[in-house]
């Protein structure tokens, strides 16, 4: 864990190493993801049950790819019914939220008479990949699939490995109650590459999302283009904003609890109050010597972590503007002017009385945030990510006549002649009615 | 040129090799893109003004690499004022129209008493690539620097290559005009390498946006993460939905326009109307007489166009779904159920006084639209390309009594001990001061 002070001469080098200490290059895996990507789009379902059973030491063929109805409902009666409530909280606090984020479609007439406008339409289809093992997060099944739902596609598939054959209940809990019906048991590279190209089984999706490990942030990234993709997860980090008005101990667990999730997250208090930082700093000694997955979250907090004090709170948002952190929580008294001076966060969590674990789970906004600093050009999980837009003008003659003569100058500028004709016809049209 | 007809038994298969037809992978440069990107991010100015040299036969050095404003004002001063008079025109139209699709920030408290809401904000910085030589469209330059001005971007860099030194004036008037003051005359994979990583001379931006060759594409593809990309795009193609009351010629003129730009293009004409089809054919055929990109746009239209008849325009409306085409022109008597009826198209121009070439340069909606069938999951460039949303949620102490209990369940569920105690503290120490 860094110890840092704005006071202190040494601080902007230190505040660099902070911010460039995760930024080792992901292990190179895209060589093996394109013989496996390459294998999925020649050879399909072949290829595909091959590769699940080898990696995932299953027995599957094209026909029991998909999970069926009987195995979800058997799964989901394993889950206790308070969990099940749990999951129902969650998902209608999603439902709500990215409902409330759905767009407007836009039309109007401008001066020259032109209707200009922009229609949001759903995509057709959607995969949606899903870790499994012991990073399978029903939470995030509901915070992919819901926007999806939401936003009004037609078609989610899921495909999430069960490796020794496992079944995990409470992920299949979740994508029942968010309405997911086409899943199947296949993952890694092989899983995506099936859902971008299509096999006999699973059908071709127009984008892929939801998070994976380096196979599948590979397999995206190359199967781009051919369909959509949202953006590869990192290593995903925190930032607390606490004054001395504050639980020790409860700024310790919102440090921890970035820091269980993975050795690389990382967590970064800033406060202006010294007494605080060190009070802190103990209390997460503390918390790690019972916390379940300490040993995670000590590699993480020792390797990346980091205490920053600062003169003031105006200080604080400065730095998270460079940080521009994946989640941010404002635990100070008078929150309103440190949020409006932030630039740069995926998700604010404002408010002692709102951990960033509120947001994991039943907040509503999505969890799905950008990492390692990609808050500064891009955005979390929504319903935009399942609609586009479509732009429309339509134009009548006396509009034409106002804007097209400057279309057919440029057009011949940039030589592009079939270009100026296609306008230069219709004026010279208009011309003889006239 | 193929001729189809939905009525005939071979329809299926002719329709499905027309959309397979440029599905060819492109070229493969990932091998000499990684190389320079590795070379530029190692020695910055130094690999940059060496490869700009070699490539561009030029003789630039890091004091040199960017275009004075002495430079800017010399080259403008040539440019007629007519064409000047034009670009002010599409400036206008197209920032008008940006301005008019900024969104707005949502802010609630829902009924557990708990704020929610979302704030979109500007990217800080972002890089402008601007093809050189023939493909130099100074309209291009309009179409992505300025919604990044109206979205309030703080940085506009601007690089774009000058072969043999030649700078394109009408390229720098177009930069000026959005307001672009930061260009570098530096182009390829280079280009996009110190716009991500940042040299001595440039600093990094955070989004890298516009249009290139296949160096350019796979540059911006591995960069992906360290910045933001736009869509790469590919050859781009339109559809035009034509009855029977059009002049052949214009419809034909619409076509080439397309076709003109690239012979991958495509073209393809759909109309209920048989003899349409056969006048517009033979229009084709004539105005490729005397066009002076005649032989760009034959190849194009040999290759990839085609004319297909429909018994109506539902099954028209229909044909377009599948395609996904960038471009979509309804030529029609009443164009509205045709409209309604489509789902998948980068941009629809409505009408007979509507062609495609008023959208490329004064309609005001962008040009830079999602190509070869990327419709289906992806948009135009508009202001959301340089604005990302920062979601957040305020809960109070009730609030937290509501909502807490589930976000514990689901923490524990999934194995996060640190999430669930930081809930349960604070409902605790809720409980002890009630």
């Amino acid at each position: 864990m860094k110890r840092l002070d704005t006071a202190q001469p040494d601080f902007r080098a230190g505040f660099a190493s902070l911010l460039a200490d995760r930024d080792s290059d992901t292990a190179r895996v895209d060589g093996p993801v394109t013989e496996i990507l390459a294998a999925v789009r020649a050879r399909g379902d072949d290829a595909l049950c091959e590769f699940t059973n080898r990696f995932d030491r299953a027995d599957v063929t094209p026909a029991t790819l998909r999970i069926t109805p009987q195995e979800v409902e058997t799964a989901c009666a394993q889950v206790p019914a308070a969990l099940l409530d749990a999951l129902e909280t969650a998902a209608t606090r999603i439902e709500s939220f990215h409902r409330a984020q759905m767009p407007s479609d836009m039309r109007y007439v401008d001066d020259a008479g032109v209707t200009l406008g922009m229609r949001w339409t759903a995509l057709d289809s959607v995969g949606l990949y899903v870790p499994g093992g012991k990073a399978a997060y029903p939470s995030s099944v509901l915070m992919n699939a819901i926007p999806a739902h939401v936003a009004g596609v037609g078609r989610i598939a899921m495909c999430v490995p069960t490796p020794d054959g496992v079944l995990n209940p409470l992920v299949l809990a979740a994508a029942r109650r968010a309405g997911v019906t086409e899943i199947y048991r296949v993952g890694g590279a092989q899983a995506v590459g099936a859902m971008a190209y299509g096999t006999a089984t699973i059908a071709p999706v127009d984008r892929v999302v939801g998070p994976g490990n380096a196979y599948v942030a590979e397999a995206k990234r190359q199967v781009f283009g051919t369909v959509g993709i949202d953006s590869i997860a990192g290593p995903s980090e925190v930032v607390v904003i606490a004054d001395g008005n504050n639980d020790p101990r409860a700024i310790a667990l919102d440090l921890l609890a970035q820091a269980e999730h993975d050795p690389m997250a990382q967590s970064i208090l800033i406060t202006p109050d010294t007494d605080m930082a060190a009070k802190v700093e103990r209390a997460v000694a503390t918390e790690l010597e019972t916390l379940p997955r300490a040993e995670i979250a000590r590699t993480s907090w020792d390797a990346h972590g980091a205490i920053i004090t600062v003169r003031d709170l105006n200080e604080a948002a400065d730095l998270v503007n460079t940080i521009a952190p994946e989640h941010l929580e404002l635990m100070i008294d008078d929150p309103a002017p440190t949020f409006r001076r932030v630039r740069h966060a995926g998700a604010i969590f404002v408010g002692r009385y709102c951990p960033e674990a509120i947001g994991d789970y039943v907040g509503g906004p999505n969890h799905v945030l950008p990492t390692s600093r990609t808050a500064r050009f891009s955005s979390g999980l929504s319903v935009f990510d399942f609609i586009k837009r479509t732009t429309f003008i339509e134009a009548q003659p006396e509009s034409l006549r106002k804007i097209g003569p400057a279309a057919v100058s440029l057009a011949q500028a940039e030589g592009l002649d079939a270009h100026a004709l296609s306008v230069s016809v219709r004026l010279a049209d208009l011309d003889r009615r006239a």
